[in-house]
């Protein structure tokens, strides 16, 4: 490295740069914005002095930006999916979950939750006509101490057999996505339909980078949770497909091994734990016990 | 800051998203790519590691990356901006103009340069029309061999003493931009005008950031130029004016002690050294001798 990056003067020169600009960052008011900013500076340069770009590659970066910025709007925002697909979304994810002794792992929240779902009972269906395979979902909801919560409060939504989320539909309907609380022993069960695969939107810029470094724009099949409860550190997670070949190469690194989970498919006419009438389809059955942390911090080390 | 980033567990599941992360580029065919990709990675990481924001925080990272982009169009380019504020683009200016014995050090190019400038002999005025106090620039070019160098071509530009470049005007003429060649023993000379401090765009969010953390958008008065001559490396940087109490705090960190020349005052009616008449207004003048690297690298050892 030290031939490559030139003469002690060279490095001087370098340096000296660095310090100016962090110096230049000690006027925040804010001690927060300060420690961020300069601690911005201090890697943002020790990559360019590591990499040492030429100033055709600074300038694609700034047109990488660029374009970014412009296709972003409303419903498109290329700059989450930059994050993602750098795996700095699923790290500020991972900060703040810290690991707490057996509590479920979270993962992205990705860009397609909405607020206001349709509450459904225990046993109800979310699917509201998306299509899929059903699937049925149950499992129960404990404290790190294994005392269940009862009344948490969940929230799933997903894709549909074809990949997308009702948000991406061309109407406003809500399809594959409610909410339901536990019972009083934490126990939950609600049919779904079986998680598919998907890709990320893919024809932007960040679309490019991936094509331009092999890398594969979908999504393992997952479904979405969100699981609540007084007193609890609220989770954001999904669950995965036991044997999806997607599973190494998720295309935003939300897959965590304790969340690949068992989708037993049933052949047609098995009868469902209900009773209930799947029109003499195939389904599948998952069982997702879900623990939560303490919502307190520093109480599991 | 172990006890701060958590439990071993934690550092364990943070690393090992890092790993995964760098490890999905290594399908990239673009043996460059890879290492910049792979780079960026370790050091985003890094930095998220050390200041471990919270998802607030980095939502607000991703709205300012929008506004960034939003605002950005064929006439402001806000990365740029963002580039320069955080010495980004100096660090890719001193990476890629490697100290060289004494060869005159380069600055940034700015936004402002254009082609197609008006070309003028010797002696002439790049001003055309902009207003501001008479400036008499000479110097000589020579090689770091002390060698001169006959028919350099010296691009010089600069704003007028409102703050303003010609690009900014309302209509389409060109003032305060120019180019010129040196004669056969590399001496030169043309009139300007004395430089003046002016803003960086802070309209935007790189303004807002600047004002958040208590640092001006000002840049220190200067004249860029643009020199280049066969077998030299060309050499894109500023001078500026000694005394200016801009001169520590220039808002993309573009001065070097060894840029910052005399510009002599000369009070109304002294006369000039090509006999011009001023109008009997005060001018100034400054000495600028321009030493150029050899084209070839790795002559500089």
């Amino acid at each position: 490295m030290s031939e490559q990056n030139g003469t002690a003067e060279q490095q001087e020169r370098e340096q000296a740069l660095v310090e100016q600009v962090v110096a230049s960052f000690e006027t925040a008011k804010d001690p927060r914005l300060k420690q961020l900013t300069q601690a911005l500076t201090r890697h943002l340069h020790a990559f360019l002095r590591e990499v040492r770009p030429t100033e055709a590659e600074w300038a694609s970066a700034i047109e990488f930006l660029t374009a970014a910025g412009h296709i972003t709007d409303d419903k498109r925002q290329e700059f989450i999916l930059l994050s993602d697909v750098l795996g700095a979304s699923m790290q500020t994810i991972a900060i703040n979950n810290e690991a707490c002794a057996n509590a479920t792992e979270a993962t992205v929240l990705g860009p397609f939750f909405v607020e206001g779902s349709p509450g459904i009972p225990l046993g109800g269906d979310i699917s509201f006509g998306a299509a899929g395979q059903p699937c049925w979902v149950e499992g129960t909801v404990t404290g790190t101490d294994g005392e269940p919560v009862p009344g948490a409060r969940i929230e799933v939504w997903e894709a549909d057999e074809d990949g997308f989320y009702d948000v991406q539909y061309d109407d406003d309907r809500m399809a594959a996505r409610g909410h339901l609380v536990a019972d009083e022993r934490g126990h939950y069960r609600f049919w779904a339909i079986t998680p598919t695969p998907y890709p990320i939107p893919h024809d932007g810029p960040v679309g490019a980078l991936l094509a331009a470094v092999g890398r594969s724009p979908m999504r393992a099949s997952h479904l979405h949770f969100d699981v609540r409860a007084d007193g609890k550190r609220t989770l954001i997670t999904h669950i995965f497909v036991r044997g999806d070949e997607l599973l190494t190469s998720d295309a935003v690194f939300g897959v965590k091994d304790s969340l690949i989970h068992d989708f037993v498919e049933h052949p047609a006419a098995t009868p469902t734990p209900d009773g209930r009438d799947v029109a003499g389809r195939a389904w599948s059955s998952v069982r997702f016990d879900i623990v939560l942390a303490p919502a307190q911090t520093g109480v599991c080390e």
